[in-house]
């Protein structure tokens, strides 16, 4: 049993948006490498604190999304942050293997270079492993 | 004059939302600290990449909000990326100074720590001294 009231300071700090979210960095311990952005709402919050595990919101299957559980690619978190305004999470995590669903370490793989979008990061994983192929966009 | 098509490459890779926005991440160049997260527009898009200074949308403004220009507190840009969906922005940046505007080098300076938020960041600059007396939120 979790006690919701003891995350009431934190979650108090936090202005979710009118669709009750929040945007959450992921940021690599150590390397200090951004690996992705993605959003939390409320209860994502809640059990990321609880459990250690990242927990953020899938706005595209409308439901909770336990980084990792089809990929195998779990963030513990190391460190969670809250910026001036509270309208932006900071979580430091250890990324098992790659953050990115292409199977790059982080999202942040296309860099401006020269007037082009130059790929920047090698695909570590095939993301046929992480998700077998029925093609997931996120997991 | 700028040749706006010359930024039709990176601009067709970014997804605005219904609004216009794109949230960008400023990362500081070498020590990787993440210093803010703010949003951008189209034009706060091709202004910095023109002139290599920071350009973000102040949502509270309504307006180009040129990173630095009340507070001194410049970003020059230096790498522009952009994540596998193309929703989100990371700006590796040098920053003038401190990125809050209270003083702090990072608007990340709160942790939860043993239950509480707990600040873990020093003021370095007094925020009268980057905006004067009038009590500006951002700049």
């Amino acid at each position: 049993m979790t006690d919701a009231n003891a995350f009431d300071a934190v979650l108090d700090a936090i202005r979710f948006t009118a669709d009750g979210l929040v945007p959450a960095i992921a940021q690599a311990e150590g390397s200090g490498e951004i690996l992705m952005m993605a959003w939390m709402n409320r209860d994502a919050v809640v059990e990321t604190l609880t459990t250690g595990r990242v927990c953020y919101w899938s706005r595209s299957r409308g439901g909770l999304w336990r980084k990792g559980e089809t990929s195998g690619q779990v963030q513990r978190l190391k460190d969670f942050r809250v910026d001036c305004d509270g309208d932006t999470l900071l979580l430091v995590v250890e990324q098992d293997g790659v953050a990115c669903h292409t199977g790059r370490r982080s999202c942040f793989y296309r860099a401006w270079r020269d007037g082009t979008l130059e790929v920047i990061q090698e695909v570590e994983t095939d993301p046929s492993v992480l998700y077998g192929h029925q093609g997931h966009s996120h997991g």
